[in-house]
This record gives structure tokens, sequence and C-alpha cells, in this order.
């Protein structure tokens, strides 16, 4: 067998599969490889002619069928078989070869396998791929981390099996070792972030005006022309729009109401506390997924626990304006989503040295990947301003949104808990607003309680130190 | 050496020093230890009439000293120093001598500590204590966990330095290996949220009424007198009614408004994540801390992002009623953030087989410990009158309270939102209490965005089984 293909793929799962097909279709010799070999032989069967497969049955041919430095994407479960597939392949690579790890591996274990590999004289590219089979097979958002000079080999071919928006690729470089998987990461919190909001503002609309499926899905459809042009508003449209064959109800009124999740944003806001970051939005928005499977809760809840919410009546032209309170509410709020996610970037990349460029970051979400948005190039534009702002809300764009929409957004939280709908997201996401903007909080007193039952001493005001008063005896005051 | 002592502590730090003393003046013979004699020697010196205590200079002598089954406090750092000290005691011990960590061990290194021990035959005791230095001398809340044969043998001992409320002393056996140590750190989460959620209402009435902090503390010591009855009511009235002596000014208000914090909460708040538990109130008082010391972003946001609140202008006859409204909001608030942290309890008992009583839990929280209140024997009264409750919300009397106090709730969070005052804690809470108790929640609409871009399936509210709507194809639904 000649060592002849420019890359390979083993794990032909979906995922696998589409990406291989996806090499392929951009012209590249693609080594596939299976652990059974039938899933390989029926991609062959398949897609054969959508480009030029090297198909082998054992790993070892599998490798010996790639030029060097080889580059092999591994595309299996994140965890244990992603580690044995590592460990199969590393005796038939050579230094200078390139691993791959296009899972959803979670980023400690990315930085523990890419100092193993880089022992061998490995490379090791843990990479994030977002955008599902879909994108998989026609362009996804894809989020590198590694060496600068495995980039350097593996970049130009990522990027061409990347979306393209604009003629510009939804593909650069992230950081080193970790800093794929952690950007793909909090791309998958900021989902869920962006996923609870609209669900808010669903709600919002079904209650505030009494409205079907059908009007919502129209007004989704006009917000979908503005600021809030993304793909989750527009297949938000969609289902909202979708009659369910089997009832002729609304598709979405048959759907059982508990939301089910995978577990990166579990990752994203643990990782989040650790760093001491606050990302309330992604936080809130996971917990609430939490909430709607909490079924004994709930059961014991619905009924027993008093309202006492005042009844919604908006008068008809009044109505027009409640909509576009909604809209408001719901673009301040993604944006306060963001900008706590972008801070924890900004973190992690200090804490691991990663030195992760936040407007490329924006740049590569704008196409093939869940999240992918208008807004996105807003986000880019602000970090092309000041690559170290510290704060994307502060941002002059940002703040002009802020200025246009923060009053809608204080009615439409004001209205929500006063008529009774839960709107976490929208809340949390005012409270984060007001906090972070407050010349004074009360973390004052909470410090001084600390301070009071255990000594754990505070700062002041007027000069510099640590002090501590004597709250059980004189209430003197010690520098420490 | 004879072996009379019937306790030995080994760690003199303040804290062992004080739980040294205490079991010496309840009458027990307590060996003492220290890795340098000087704190032991100091021990004896200062206070070697309070009791009988027994002095080694090392391990060797201490374990000498005890009296067979051994009883051992370690009371050292968590992490390294815990686990070396444990490795210097296991040889010295013998078959049923039973090791206790009174530490602040995080629960999964409890649960570590407890197999390997047991593999020597040794009982392993993680237990929380709760009170800091003025409890370990005088009386802490003790929550320890183990065999039920080692609490038969050390809890009376346990139960009698405790501190006692009504006779009944704040101890009690709490379930297997880690159970001790995790109902200590969720203890600890609570008082995170119990501490947001007073400063929320201070910020409120400064803000709301334009008071001062010696106003406020007035209020506070009026409020201590019923519900909301607890220690850090108590030490906030006190707080806020104290001078700076430096300059004349309220104290609270010369101390840098930046909350610190060592941890526990957000191990809370990170486990709660991985048992799928949704303590918002716990999550957004971690995170209030977190955007209090985010200095960085602070500076960029104060004096830019626009406010465009509401003046607060609450006329003198109105000045009683939005007090009263604080009051129950922040009582309402309160309730919450104990529901969600006692579901916490009940999921980690489940997933961990621990069997934990959380009436008995809200007990031994009466006295000695930070979050000690009144209101906890209502929790304990809620848990008697159903030992498995399935939300603390939904028992008769805090049914009552939420009727009493929901409708002030829905004021006080709307007036927060429209006058610009950061109120995480209680948004996040009624968005909790709004979203437990809906019929029907806008995550089905999240579900159905899973389907359509991820395949991740949904169920129907009219039939059992899983489905998949065929979205960029025909539409047609397919059972799974």
């Amino acid at each position: 067998m000649s060592a002849t293909a420019q890359i390979g793929v083993t794990g032909l799962a979906v995922m696998g599969r589409n990406l291989a097909r996806n090499f392929a279709r951009r012209g590249y010799t693609v080594a596939v490889h299976n652990r059974s070999y039938a899933k390989t032989a029926s991609l062959v069967a398949d897609h054969g002619t959508e480009g030029t497969f090297v198909a082998s049955e054992s790993m070892a041919d599998f490798v010996a069928s790639l030029a060097v430095p080889r580059k092999v994407v591994i595309m299996v479960k994140a965890g244990g078989p992603t580690d044995a597939v590592i460990a199969e392949l590393v005796p038939l690579l050579a230094a200078g070869d390139i691993v791959i790890d296009a899972g959803n591996a979670h980023f400690p274990d990315t930085i523990r396998r890419e100092a193993e590999l880089a022992a061998h004289g490995l490379h090791f590219v843990g990479t994030g791929v977002s955008g599902g089979e879909e994108g998989a097979l026609n362009g996804p958002s894809i989020m590198p981390g590694g060496s600068p000079e495995s980039y350097a080999v593996l970049g130009p071919i990522l990027e061409s099996i990347a979306a393209q928006v604009d003629g510009v690729p939804c593909c650069t470089y992230v950081g080193a070792n970790g800093a794929g998987h952690f950007v793909k990461m909090v791309h998958n919190g900021i989902e869920y972030a962006d996923m609870q909001l609209i669900a808010e503002a669903y709600d919002l609309l079904r209650l505030g005006l009494g409205a079907t499926a059908a009007q919502i899905s129209e007004i989704f459809a006009q917000w979908n022309t503005g600021d809030l042009e993304s793909f989750l508003i527009e297949i938000s449209a969609d289902v909202l729009a979708h009659t369910d064959p089997v009832t002729g109800a609304a598709f979405v009124d048959v759907v059982l109401d508990q939301a089910e999740q995978k577990g990166t944003g579990r990752w994203t806001v643990q990782n989040a506390l650790d760093l001491g970051v606050p990302i309330t939005g992604i936080a809130e928005a996971t917990f609430a997924r939490a909430l709607s499977g909490s079924v004994p809760q709930r059961a014991a809840a619905v009924g027993v626990l008093p309202a006492h919410a005042a009844a919604w009546d908006i008068a008809p032209e009044d109505r027009a304006a409640f909509i576009e309170d909604v809209r408001l509410a719901l673009y301040a709020s993604k944006v306060v989503a963001y900008s706590q996610g972008f801070d924890q970037i900004a973190a992690a990349s200090a804490e691991f040295g990663w030195d992760v460029d936040r407007g490329a970051m924006a740049r590569i979400w704008r196409g093939g990947c869940i999240i992918r948005a208008r807004f996105l190039n807003r986000i880019t534009e602000a970090y092309e301003r000041d690559a170290h702002l510290p704060l994307l809300l502060a941002d002059a764009y940002f703040t002009g949104v802020m200025d246009d929409g923060v009053g809608a957004w204080r009615r439409i939280v004001a209205a929500a808990a006063l008529h009774g709908v839960p709107t976490p997201g929208f809340s949390s996401s005012l409270s984060y607003y007001d906090g972070v903007r407050a010349e004074r909080l009360p973390a004052a007193l909470i410090q001084a309680q600390r301070d009071f039952f255990g000594a754990h001493t505070y700062r002041r005001v007027d000069r510099a130190g640590t002090f501590h008063t004597e709250w059980t005896g004189d209430r003197s005051e010690t520098a420490l």
C-alpha cells in the first residue's frame, strides 16, 4: 500500500463519516478506518464517487496509507474510547505526525493527552467541531488547539472544509493544548443560554398575548430579519410553524416540556466557578433544563404553590409595543450571556497561557455552528477596536444596544415577575447588568459578616491593607 | 504512659485547640498532639486547668495515650495535610479504632479515605463542624458521617460537646462515608444564599428608602424578632450599627465591596450540576461574590453602561409597606434557597445511598452554626409530617409563607428591575418558584430545537416513547 492519503479519519459513525466525505469532496485523498470494517465498506460503497477514499481494515494499514507527516482525525466517543484509539495509534506513528481529536473531549483531558503525545514527539490537536452531522458534511465551525507548528500543516486543510462566511473560513488557530476544546465548551454553554432566552421570549409572547405558536412563529421570522438574525431564531420559527401530523395541534404543544442535556453546559458552569467568572446566563439556562426535568418537584408544586400573579390583559393598541419590548429584552439578555462567555474565555486564556483572540472566536462562529448569528460580527468588531476589551458590554456598539433596550428589558422583567412568568435568563442577566455597573455593591455587608463570624478580614475603601475588627471584644480594628 | 485518654486531637491550630478544650471542659481526658510541640505546650500552659489533657510530643506517644478503641480527631488543613496525618496514624492504630476528620474536606475525598481505612479495619468518620472558633469551643453544630458502629461509640461524646437547643444536641448521625462532609458543604452553600439575600434586602432599603446603615440596622433588629430570627440577621444588625472608629462613618460604608470566598459555595454548585438539581439561589450567591470581585469588568462598566432606571421616591406613607414587602420577599427567597438545598441533599442521598434524614439536618443546624435560625424548626416539622416530602416548598407551612409573601415578592422583584437594583437572589428565586409551579414550561421549545439541529429526539405529552421529526426532510415523525 502506498502512503498517499493526505488525511485519515478513524471512527466512522455519522460525524466521522461526514467529515471524511467533506475532506474527499474538497479533493483530499482520505484514508478511512473503523473498528468494524462494515462501516468503512458502506462509506466507500455509498459515497465512493464523491472523492478518493483509501479504506483499511487494520489500524496498521490505515496508518501505512497516510503520507508523512501523517494527519489522523479521531472521531470516536469522548473519554475511554478516545484514549484507547490513541494508545493503538501511537506505536504506529512517527515523530512529527499529527493526531487530531475532533470529538467532544473535556478540555482537561485534551491538555493531558497533548502532553502525553508531545513526549512521543507527536502533535496532538484537540479541536472543537460544531454544526452536527449537517455541518460535518457541508462545513462546520472548527476550533483547533495544539501547537502552532501543527496548525501550519493542518490549518489549511481544516480551513478548506470549514463553513465559509463572506469568503472567510470558520476555522482558525485557537491556542495551545486544550484551548480548542475549551472554546467549543463555552460555545455550547452560550448555546444553552441562547436557547433558554428564546424559550423565555416565546413563553412571554404566549402568556402575555395569548398568542398561538403560529403567531409567535411569524414574530420570530420577523425578528430574524434584524439584529437577532440567527440560526436558532430561524429554526425556532420553523418549529413553531410546524403542525403535529398526529393530532393536528401545534407541534410545540405536544412535545413534553422537559429539556435534556448532554453535559457541556454543566462543564462550562463548573469551570466558570473554578475561574471565578460570573456566567449567570449559562448557569440559569443549565439549571432551567434541570428544573424542567425535576418531575417529582413539579408534580408536588403545580396547583399547590400559590401564584397571586396579576392577570395579563394587554390592550390591542399595546401589543406591538409589548412584542418590541420582548425583542429588545431578548437581545440585551443575549448580549449579557455572550459578554459573560467571552469573559470566561479571557480568564481561561490567562490561566492556561493560551492567548486566545476573542474576536477571531466570534468570527469562526459566524457559520457552521449552532449559535451562528449576524451579531457575531459586532463582537469581532468590538475586539478589533480593542483586543484587550475588559468587558464586551462596555464596547460602544453594545452600550448602544443597551441604551436602546434597557428600558424595555426592565419593563419585561418587571412584568414577568408581576404576572408569574418564569424568566430566569432575562432576570438574571438584568441583575448581572445592574450589578456590574453598580458603583457600590452590598458585597461590603457580606464581607463584614464574614469578618464577624469567621475572622475572614476585609479591605477598606480608603486605605490599602487587610483588616479585622474584634467583633466580640471592644470592636477595635487591627491591620493585618 | 498509660492509655487513659478518652479522645485525642491532633492539629492544634485554633479550631483543634478549641475542640480539645471543649472536650476537656465536658470532663473527657483529652490526648493532644501537634506537629510542632510548642502549640501543644501552650495549650496545656494556657488552658490546662480547664480539664485533663495528656500532651505528647510524638504521634506514637499520642496514640499510646489513648484508651481503646482509640478515637483520634484530626483537625488539620484539608487535602494533602490530612492525607499525611492519616498515613502517619494508620500504622499506629488497631482494628476498631476510629479516625475522625473534623476539617473541611471535600466529600469525595472523605468517601475515598473511608474506603481506604475500612480496608485496614479502621473506622473513618468525616464530620462537618460548623460554628467557627467560637462554636468549636462552646458548642458547634456537628455533622458526622461514617459507619453506624462508629457512631454508637463516638456519637455520645460528640453530642455532649455540640451546641444544645431546647435540650437537644446539634449533632446526629448523618450517613455513611462522605455524608457528613456533604451535608456540611450544602450548609455552607445555603449560608452563601442567606448572606446574599440579606445583602440584597439591605441594598433595597438603602436605595429604595435612602436609609442609613443605622436605620437599616434597626429594621433588621426588628425583623430578628419574627420569622427571620437568625444569627445572620442578628450580626447584620450589629455590623450595620457599627461606626468606623477611624472615620466616624458607618462601618459598612468603608468596607471594600468585594466579597471573598473559600470554595464551599463553588463545590456545592458544581455538585448540584452533576446531580442535575437546580440550586439557583446558591449559584447566584456564589456568582454575585465573583462579580463583586470582577474589578476590571466593574471598572469598565461603571458610568459607561446606561442605566435608564426609574428614580426611587417612595412616599412617606408607603415606606412601612415597602419595608414589609422587602421582609416578605427576603423570607420567600430564603425558603426557596433552603428548599433547593434540601433537594440537593435528597438527590445525593439517593445517589450515594446515605438515607439522610433531612428533618434531622435542619434540627442540628438550629444551634452552633452560621445559619442557625428559628425557621429551621419549621423545616424539621415539615419532614416530620412527611419524611419523603418531594419539595419543601409544597409543605403546608411553606405554602402558607408563600401565600402571605408572594405578592410582596413580585412587587419587590419588579421594583428592583425598574429601579436598577441588582437582585440576583430575589429574582432568580422567584423565577424558580414560578418555574416549578408552572403547568407548562417553554422547555418544550428547547427540546424541539435540540431535535431539529442535533436529532436529540423528544418525548410527547400524549403517548410514551421517544420520537424524532425529519426536520430537513418531509417532517414526518419516527418513533424510536
